[in-house]
């Protein structure tokens, strides 16, 4: 779901991309983006297209034909990255591992000391299997290198930390459409000085005119350079979403996904189904719910009846995964305990259907006594879990 | 100004991108594009940027490095339009012409000569000069060549005709916030079987994941590849945006954009103010009325007194034509007699501060006169000029 005053926002009348209140607002986007980035980068913006756009436009800025990129792959992003790095002309060297694993930083270690090496690019969140990269070490892995690391941070900005300076990233690039809950669209991105050298001193051009970083960065600086024509109900709802972050604050945010995540994870574990992937928590996506479909149930039905009956809507699985797992998504304004507690029900009904049997209401009693222990129980609040400004339920 | 109604529109909350609803309101999008583009083209869908993303889209999938592209050059947009061949990897070959003219088929016939030629690209509507470069002659010229013509429509759409069909134009791409009063962030594009079959048997990968026209319109089709996250907001706003193309239907829409177009530039004239383009009326684009900077008035003032005093953003110049014109626009929702009027008013008023000299009120008058000949007088309806579904002021 998108929050609704992102949606109120995007409705709000056109002002022209060179007007001085919309620069203002620029510049308020700017802002906000280095606080959800957590990082005092010069750079940080958004790209006008959705998260693979602002993975692309890191790559295709910063490779020249033939440099060597490592790609960490674990997963259908990963896979994708291997992708868009091979289009941009790199010599890519996969680094491959178990999907519903991390990749170790040994692995990494050995890709990097087999050439030289211009990119090392690390999925932070990998959507499809709900593992969580741990990036510090892999940072201070690529800079021993003397490679620049590029992380896709699409799921996580927002929703758990992405320390860009902390852990010393040199590119990260994001989406809209998942903790931030502002619709897809656009792609904030962030990049350091070392990047931006890299990128200012090329030998050739970039390969794109349209997700030329250089270019789109001199567009957001106070050089205005005229690049396109900006997509000012998207940067609106971006600049609204970013608000709702910095109100609630990261701690929060981050304390709100980690709670709703683990009430649907007790329920689910209440409900006798059992979770997908064998990394510990903290290698886990907090707001991912990665979910075994039990022997006998079908996929497809399940995920039908939930949307057609229920309008709750989980993720399907990609690849080898396909059918064999759901992924529960508990991100941003979404992350409210009454929908946990609609998932739960839902569940139960929608796979009694099935002929999987649990104990009646066992998956929101779990629940309930997660968050009754995590001092979380009692009435809802109109802006239960949403900071100062946000609206629980309209 | 975007459409009211295509703001909220974009305000609804998001379905998912598989979700049947949405795939639903896809389908009404291939439709109402076909529509827009007077085409039976299978593929007609938007491409998930801005206007120059689908520019760039149709050139990176149909271009393998080394081919010649023929770019006809009158204006900024085909300077743009050059940057992105060069930078696909194209053999570019330009034909320029003066800017203000159109470029003359002879011209072109001449280039493609030349050699064996893959792509003939030309902007149909030079937003930097207000020409309208006729389409259909340019075609013919292309098939003889066996090459394909590419037309960049981003201004003309729904604005004037762009006859995909009826003209044999391969490719023509588009934005949305030019005529069609959408917020910019999608590039409507069309192409016919021809350029399908040759974005198919390429025989190198598109040098792009994110502006790859081949999964896009596999994502676009029944066969719902997944390729990026749908902008799902975007999409609900370009529906009804081509709605209330049809709603109003093609024809009497380009007669209001031409009557509109037509009283303002009246108004200008009594204002002794010249109009900037030496090509008769219909090799000019309708909605864009480009003024001369009169002697000893200064451009930038003069702009910035009308947005700050008057809330009217009228557009400045680039490269060449620097300072020495204004662009008028008076496209898609703005093309109703109220902001004619009000335009020609404020015009007065900043002009006679520069100390430029015209007869108080002589503009109004001149364009009240227009519309009254024309038959266009009287009082202002609610949906004043904007068809069945529009609204004239809030």
């Amino acid at each position: 779901m998108a929050d609704p005053r992102v949606l109120r926002a995007m409705s709000t009348p056109l002002l022209g991309q060179f007007d001085p209140e919309f620069t203002a607002i620029m510049g308020e986007v700017v802002e906000l983006s280095r606080f959800a980035f957590q990082t005092a980068n010069a750079r940080a913006f958004p790209v006008p297209g959705t998260g693979r756009a602002g993975l692309e436009a890191a790559i295709v800025s910063l490779v020249e034909p033939g440099d060597r990129v490592v790609v960490a792959e674990c997963g259908r992003f990963g896979l994708l990255t291997i992708e868009i790095a091979e289009r941009c002309g790199a010599e890519v060297v996969p680094v491959r591992g178990e999907w519903g694993r991390i990749i170790e930083p040994d692995a990494i270690a050995s890709a990097l000391e087999g050439g030289r090496t211009k990119i090392l690019a690390v999925v932070h969140g990998e959507t499809s299997t709900g593992v969580l990269q741990p990036l510090e070490e892999i940072a201070r892995l690529a800079h021993a290198h003397g490679a620049l690391l590029v992380a896709d941070c699409v799921v996580t900005l927002g929703g758990c930390a992405v320390a860009v300076d902390r852990w010393a990233v040199d590119v990260a690039t994001a989406g809209t459409q998942k903790c931030l809950s502002c619709p897809s669209g656009l792609a904030p991105v962030t990049f350091n000085a070392r990047a931006e050298r890299v990128i200012r001193e090329r030998r050739s051009k970039v390969r794109s005119n349209y997700l030329d970083l250089g270019q789109l960065a001199d567009y957001w600086s106070p050089a205005r350079f005229n690049h396109h024509t900006a997509p000012t109900s998207m940067v609106y709802g971006l600049r609204e979403a970013l608000r709702a972050v910095r109100e609630e604050g990261l701690e929060a945010r981050f304390a709100r996904h980690r709670l709703h995540g683990d009430a649907l994870r007790a329920g689910i574990d209440a409900l006798g189904l059992s979770l997908f992937g064998k990394e510990p928590p903290e290698r886990r996506l907090p707001f991912i719910t990665p979910v075994v479909v039990p022997e006998g149930v079908d996929d497809l039905r399940v995920r039908r009846r939930l949307i057609e009956d229920f309008a709750i809507e989980i993720g399907a699985a990609f690849g080898p995964l396909q059918g064999k797992i759901w992924r529960i998504g508990t991100m941003g304004y979404s992350a409210q305990r009454q929908n946990i507690l609609l998932c739960l029900t839902a569940l139960e009904s929608v796979l009694r259907g099935e002929g999987f049997r649990a104990a009646a209401g066992a998956g929101v009693d779990a629940a309930l006594a997660h968050y009754a222990a995590a001092g979380a129980a009692g009435p809802l609040a109109v802006d239960d879990n949403l900071g100062a400004g946000g609206i629980g339920r309209l």
